[in-house]
């Protein structure tokens, strides 16, 4: 570990919480200086002198200048977000203000931290593994109920100690097998093969479970894109509306959540679904059928999660179902929604389309059967998924390297198979062991680290 | 006090962070609950068992689920910022969680506060007048190293403690002169008319004061109005984007300063310069003398605190010397600027202009002079004011009931110099008193209260 922390004593600091105008805002200060540069502010009191996870209240001056009154709060080390000493700050929400307090932590040597610099400190105090960095990351940009359970679970360690569990299996077969290299003349096994394949049969069970479990855990974090389609007038513009409408409060009470992206989303059932390229359909321009023909709106909809392919139940059986056999033969992932049922009786137009099969019939204009269609939604995505409670990976990186580990455990099988000797085995496992320890971070190298905590907002 | 106190004793809950995604957010509770509530979210410890400034590391759980790993800090009453028991829950930023824990806050019997409300209830207990607490919003809004301050010296009872002084002598004279009146009969005089008058002369020197700062902190608190006009090509958006690429660091660091408005703003020596229409310079359509008319920008010149005239020096004395006449003729306040100096000496052309006084001469492209001309700013603002060290009134609601009090102690002098009976001075007296008392909140009602703190952003 000590190789790691070579460069780390310096003491950062920034603000953690969003820009802008708030009622209170806080600073964060990291590192061996924390305590003294803070204390140098805070006349008031003699911070040195006080315990860990303490508040004092008081007046910050820079020299003689006030710059505000504040609540510091102490964390000494390792107990600790970082594992370092920690002062926390927390001002009045002036960002004028409280960039004056970040400058005076400069001018007394602090450094402002990169993004994500606390979170790496704390893992490479051994406070956190790379894995649960990495969820608080996610915890901190979910937006659904979902994808909060999931990061606050591997934050928790929920999907390190599975992955620890196999590598520290793997790490006991792999000893005997080295040790059967050193007595390699004279031809003895202290790996039982036969309770080694198990093992790696297990493992291999274990990993795989855990590759599937990205779909769902990418759905989780990333949402599922929805392309809502039809030819003009089938009501696209209403049905998204009328989801809009019905479950707009659930995201838009949150302030931010989606300034900076032009689609819309709709949270069900904890499930975020964005429904892609939706300023279109509001404008009555993607009618895109139409417009720029069949084969442009077919790839339009191939780079969706789920098609919502729509049309008005007054056409014939034949339209629509010539046009489920071109989204059927284009392995769409897709939902067939019969629209404007309101204008007729129901059962009469069911029986309209009763050769085709798993329509939905809805009305958006009358918000009719929406509560169909969206539990339809749900289970489109979450069908065939392992279930939410299990460890489920949500991160691209985790996923790739579950797959290297994946490929090496066939390997090992291959290899037993073919009864290989011990130091080819132990190449196959070592390789295993590698990619797994990259997923915890006990293997690293520092360009990956700090790529992988540069997508951390600053102040985390 | 206690009539305030009145449905004030429900806990409320509010995020006193800015909205968005950041490393913490900040969930504020207070109230006779807050404790309990905390206590119910937080299973990890027994919050009602621990002592007041302690912070507390654990899980948020809503029952069964679990929300957030957060940090909690207990205040407990009166040792808080409203004076009740206060819980600050800091939690990951997501703005989904956040809401999450503020929900869960709510199903145990919190309220949603309103704007300021936190504040409003500090006032009500006692923990704030209502000068102090108004400059808790001034604080937070201030965005010059000035408006901070002059907002930190007030919320520490600078303004406040003038007020008192006034106000407590006042009280003392007034209660003499109602204690004449009990003795109507017997043409008596307790209090002495001779230290009256001075003591009164004394405060209405004090109030002038007072009322005299409020243009200085009107301008430190929403900075100056400056317009810039000049003839097409006289180089007023070279000016404005010089201004602006000296200065603008100083604004724009801070993100969100500025997202809210088309205004450009500069920071000079602690000046807010808010420079209006700034847009329309930019796309050089504000050539506003040419396009519209003298008449109109006159208009426009008018509801600037500053113009900002510029012309070519290679315009001829004469063309300027008219000009220059007619923005006196308006009364504007005005700086005459000379551009493109640096295509000539810069001597021959100061005496081409010798007979028009006080012009700057400046180079916008070649950015030279523009020290002088910020320096000539800041001296047109400040100028003739009150120093920034003093008590200075920068809330336009002090600023009118300042001015009732001024009226009223004319009201008493002229009484006392027409030697009127102490019933009739009676009345001015408290006339004075209530106004006072009005500025400290000694007097308030509740509509004002409630529409002082709506101004205020919510979880302050």
């Amino acid at each position: 570990m000590n190789g790691k922390l070579a460069g780390w004593d310096d003491t950062v600091v920034a603000l953690a919480t969003p820009p802008g105008i708030g009622a209170i805002g806080v600073i964060r200060l990291s590192g061996s200086k924390a305590i003294d540069i803070a204390n140098d502010l805070f006349p008031s009191k003699d911070l040195t002198q006080q315990s860990s996870h303490t508040i004092h209240v008081g007046v910050i001056k820079d020299q003689e200048t006030e710059l505000d009154e504040v609540v510091v709060s102490l964390y000494k080390n390792p107990r600790s977000y970082t594992g370092e000493d920690v002062v926390e700050i927390s001002g009045h929400g002036s960002p004028f203000v409280l960039q004056q307090i970040i400058n005076a932590c400069i001018q007394r040597g602090a450094r402002l931290a990169k993004p994500g610099e606390f979170t790496q400190r704390a893992f490479l105090k051994g406070k956190l593994d790379l894995a649960q960095a990495e969820a608080v990351a996610d915890l901190i940009a979910s937006n659904t109920a979902a994808s909060q359970k999931t990061a606050l679970h591997n934050i928790r360690g929920g999907f390190s100690i599975k992955l620890k569990e196999l590598r520290e299996q793997l790490i006991k077969f792999s000893a005997l097998i080295e040790l059967e290299l050193d007595f390699s003349q004279e031809d003895v096994e202290f790996a039982d093969r036969k309770q080694f394949y198990e093992l790696i049969s297990e493992l291999s069970k274990l990993t795989d479970q855990l590759i599937n479990s990205f779909r769902l855990g990418n759905v989780i974090k990333n949402g599922v894109s929805v392309a809502i389609v039809g030819k003009p007038n089938a009501g696209k513009s209403t049905l998204l509306n009328a989801l809009l409408q019905e479950d707009r409060a659930i995201v838009s009470e949150i302030p931010g959540t989606t300034r900076d992206t032009i689609e819309e989303l709709i949270n069900i059932d904890g499930i975020l679904f964005r429904l892609i390229d939706t300023a279109g359909i509001r404008k009555h321009t993607s009618d895109i059928i139409e417009t720029i023909g069949v084969a442009k709106s077919l790839g339009k909809m191939k780079t969706a999660d789920l098609v919502l392919y729509l049309f008005d139940v007054n056409e014939t059986e034949t339209e629509v179902g010539n046009m489920k056999s071109e989204l059927e033969k284009q392995q769409l992932n897709f939902l067939l929604i019969g629209n404007k049922i309101d204008g007729s009786d129901e059962k009469h137009i069911r029986d309209k389309f009763s050769t085709l099969e798993n329509i939905i019939f809805i009305s958006a204009k009358g918000h009719k059967h929406l509560e169909v269609l969206k539990e339809r939604m749900v289970d489109k995505v979450i069908s065939g998924q392992v279930q939410a409670e299990d460890t489920i990976v949500t991160n691209a990186r985790h996923y790739h390297a579950l797959k290297e580990v994946a490929r090496s455990l066939a390997d090992i099988k291959q290899g037993l198979d073919n009864k290989l000797a011990g130091d080819l085995l132990a190449l196959d496992i070592r390789r295993a062991l590698h990619y797994l320890g990259e997923i915890t971070g006990e293997i690293t190298n520092e360009d990956q680290l700090d790529y992988i905590f540069s997508k951390f907002c600053i102040g985390k």
